[in-house]
C-alpha cells in the first residue's frame, strides 16, 4: 500500500482515535500478521509523546491451536497476570489500541461450551477492568487493517493480492483516508455531523422506539429516562477526547433493559467468537431474550446470549441510515467494526455507562436503577438495518415521531 | 526451507529440548518476524501432549523504538505482571523455548545507561523467577532460526534470499537435522558422547585451569571443591531430561569465585544487549574483574560487568574444542548460542547451581559457601578459544595435566 496513506491512518489513530497524552502509556493489540502497521502505530505513538507503548501480540494459528486443542480446564480460568496486566492498564487511564483483523471464520469447530466456558471465566476475573473501559477510564480505539484470511472471506473471487488491495481501499475509504486529504481534519467535520444530529435527537426525549420492517421484525424498544444519545467521540475521565471505534457512522445509547418486547431479525450475518452465526431471530419479553434462532451457528449465538444474566438483555441501540458510506459500498465486511457502522444495530449485553446522563461517575447499582443494563460481561452487536426499516419514536407526553423511514433517518 | 526439516526441528526441540510432559505448560518466546516457525513449535507442542502452548511474541523493530524513545523512568521498573508471569510459569515448571534471532545491532546507539538501570530492575524484580529457571525448576531450551537482519550481519555478501538459505544451512548443520536422518537420535548420541567426555573431566578433580594462548589470555582459574563438570542435558526438579541449548557442544562447570587471577582475551566479537563489543580485554584479581576493555562497545560491556556486585566475577567455565562442528564451519554468528558453542568460553555473572554437587537443592547462602558466584541477576557467556589454546590442570595432589593443547582437548 501507499506508504504514505498507511503513515497518515497510523497518525490519525493516534491522534484522534487515541489522542494520546505526553506521558501516557499506549497499549497496542495486533494480529502479528500485522506486524508492520503495528510498527507504524509504535512510532506515531512515542512520536506524539507516548510514555511507553505496550504491544499485546496475537496470531490467529496460535489462538485457534489452543482453542482446539489445550486441555480442556484451561478455559475455565484466565491468567492471573493477565488480570493484573489489564487493570492496572486500565487503571493508569492508559490508551488501547485494538487492531480487529481475524479469520472471521477462525474458531469453526470449536466446542462452543469452551467459548461460553471462557467468557464466563472473562466475566469473573476481567470484571473491574471491562467496567473501566466500558466507563471510558481509558481511552479506547478499535480499528482494522486487512490480513489475506479476512480479505478472502469478503472478497473470496478476487486473487489474493487483488483482495487485499480492495479490502486495503474499503478501509481507507471508510475511515477517510485519502491520497491528498488531511485525514484529522476530514475526521473533525465528520464528528461533528454526527453530534448534531445525536443532539437533536437527545431533544426528543423518547420513551419508546417501535421498529418494523418486511423480514419480520417487530420490536418496541423502551429508553431510560435520562438515556443520552452519543455519537462521534468520547471523553474520559482525565478529560481526553477520543473516538473510540474508526470508522464510526453511529448514534447509540441504551434500552430500558426490562422494556424490549418482540421480535427482531438480524440483517446481516454477524462474526461471533471466530464464527459467522446468520439468519438469526431473537424474540424478547420484557426485556429478556426467550427465545434464540439461527439458521447458522446457532449453538455459538445460544452460548454467548447464556454466558451470563445479563447477556439475555439488551444493552446497545445504536442508528445507522441505510444510505450511507459503509453501506453504500455494498461490502458485507464480516467485522462488527465495519458492519455495524453499515447498519442499524444492536447490542446483547452490557450498557455503556455514558449512555445515561452522568453514567460514568455511577456504580453499578446506580446504573441498574437508571434502568439501564449494567451487568454483562458481553457486549455482542449484530445487525438490523434494512432498506425498509421504520422507527417510529414515541415521547414521554405521547407524540409520535417518524424517526427512520425507509432505512433512513427523517428527522 | 524444506518443510519436512523445518518440522522435525520443530519436533525435535519439544521431544529432546524441552521434552514435553502430557499436562505440561509451554511458554514460547518467539519474534513475530519467526511466526510460521512459532506455529510450528505450538502445534508440535500440543502434539506432544501439552496442555496449553503461551506464546510471547516480541519485535526487534518495537523494541528499537522503545529503548531509544520511552520516558526514561520507564527503565527503572519492571512491569509487575511481567513478573508475576515468569514467576508463577517456573514455579508451575513449565517448559520455556526461546527463539534467539535478532538483529545483532538491534540496540546499537541506545544510551547504555538505560540498559544497565533495565538489569538492576530485573535483578531486583525478577530474582526469585531467574533463580529457580537457573536450578531447573522447569525445563528451558534456547534455539535459533534466521530472520533477515542476523542473515545480512552474517553473511553480508549474500542476497537477502541466499543469506537466509545460507544461515539456515548452518543452523541446520549444527543442530544436526538432515533431509532423511532421524535428529532425535543423533541427539542421543551426541548427548552421551559429550557425558563421557564430562564425566571424564570430572574424575580429575581439578583444583585450578590455567588459561594461555598468543592472544596474551594468562588466567589462572580455581575450581570448587565439589565442582561438577556438565553436558549434553540437564534434568529438571520434575526428573524431566531436557537439552537447554540447541546447539551445545560444551563441556561447562563453574570456577570458585574468588580465585580467578590474570588476564583475559576474548576471541570473538559478542553480541551484548543488542551491541556487538569486540577486542574485550578483561583482568581479574582474587575473582573480581578489575580492569575492562573493548575496542569497540566498551560502554556496553561496563555497564553489564557492573551491573551487580555479582556479575564483576565469573559464574561459568566452558570447554569446547578449537576443531569442533560450529567452528570448522568458520562462521562467526554474532549469536552467543552459535558462537559460544563454537569456542571455550567463561560467563561473567551467576553460576548455575548444578555445577556443584547436589547444588540445585541448595540456597543461595549455601552456594556461596560452596564457593561459587551465586548471586549476580547477569549471565553473559563471551568467546575466548584459539586455535593455539593451551589449558593445563592442576588436581588437588598437585599434578599437572594437559586439558587443551593447540585449542583442542588432550584427555
Amino acid at each position: 500500500m501507499n506508504e504514505k496513506m498507511l503513515k497518515e491512518y497510523a497518525r490519525l489513530i493516534v491522534e484522534v482515535g487515541i489522542n494520546v497524552q505526553k506521558g501516557q502509556r499506549l497499549v497496542v493489540n495486533c494480529p502479528v500478521d500485522c506486524a508492520e502497521f503495528g510498527r507504524m502505530l509504535t512510532t506515531a505513538a512515542y512520536d506524539a509523546g507516548a510514555r511507553d507503548v505496550i504491544v499485546n501480540w496475537r496470531d490467529d494459528y496460535v489462538n485457534r491451536e489452543h482453542w482446539l486443542k489445550a486441555d480442556d480446564d484451561v478455559f475455565d480460568t484466565v491468567n492471573p497476570w493477565d488480570v493484573q496486566k489489564s487493570l492496572a492498564l486500565a487503571k493508569e487511564g492508559a490508551g488501547h489500541i485494538s487492531i480487529a483483523a481475524s479469520n472471521p471464520e477462525n474458531l469453526r469447530g470449536v466446542d462452543p461450551d469452551r467459548l461460553r466456558r471462557f467468557d464466563v471465566a472473562v466475566g469473573r476475573d476481567m470484571k473491574e477492568s471491562s467496567r473501566l473501559m466500558m466507563a471510558n477510564y481509558c481511552p479506547w480505539c478499535v480499528v482494522s487493517i486487512p490480513i489475506l484470511s479476512w480479505a478472502k472471506k469478503v472478497f473470496p473471487d478476487l486473487s489474493d493480492e487483488a483482495a487485499m488491495d480492495r479490502l486495503w481501499q474499503e478501509i481507507f475509504s471508510a475511515v477517510r483516508i485519502t491520497e491528498d486529504g488531511d485525514a484529522v481534519e476530514a475526521w473533525r467535520e465528520h464528528c461533528n455531523n454526527l453530534e448534531t444530529r445525536s443532539a437533536k435527537l437527545n431533544e426528543y426525549r423518547f420513551k419508546t422506539l417501535r421498529y418494523t420492517n418486511s423480514l419480520g421484525t417487530d420490536l418496541t424498544v423502551g429508553m431510560p429516562e435520562e438515556h443520552v444519545w452519543m455519537a462521534g467521540g468520547d471523553t474520559s475521565r482525565a478529560g481526553i477526547k477520543f473516538v473510540a471505534n474508526m470508522p464510526t457512522e453511529e448514534i447509540f445509547s441504551a434500552p430500558k433493559k426490562d422494556e424490549v418486547n418482540g421480535v427482531l431479525y438480524a440483517s446481516k450475518p454477524l462474526n461471533l467468537r471466530g464464527n459467522i452465526v446468520d439468519g438469526i431471530r431473537l424474540t424478547f419479553e420484557k426485556g429478556r431474550i426467550v427465545d434464540i434462532h439461527a439458521d447458522q451457528g446457532e449453538d455459538i449465538l445460544r452460548a454467548a446470549i447464556e454466558t451470563d444474566e445479563g447477556s439475555h438483555y439488551l444493552g446497545e441501540i445504536a442508528l445507522v441510515p441505510y444510505d450511507s458510506p459503509i453501506s453504500n459500498s455494498g461490502v458485507l465486511f464480516f467485522n462488527t467494526l465495519f458492519d455495524e457502522n453499515a447498519s442499524c444495530h444492536f447490542a446483547f449485553g452490557e450498557a455503556y455507562p455514558s449512555c445515561v446522563k452522568g453514567g460514568d461517575d455511577l456504580p453499578m447499582e446506580e446504573l441498574l436503577k437508571r434502568g439501564i443494563n449494567a451487568d454483562s460481561s458481553q457486549h455482542v452487536d449484530f445487525m438490523v438495518g434494512t432498506a425498509d426499516l421504520s422507527i417510529i419514536g414515541t415521547t414521554e407526553d405521547g407524540r409520535e415521531i417518524p424517526v427512520f423511514v425507509d432505512g433512513n433517518f427523517v428527522i
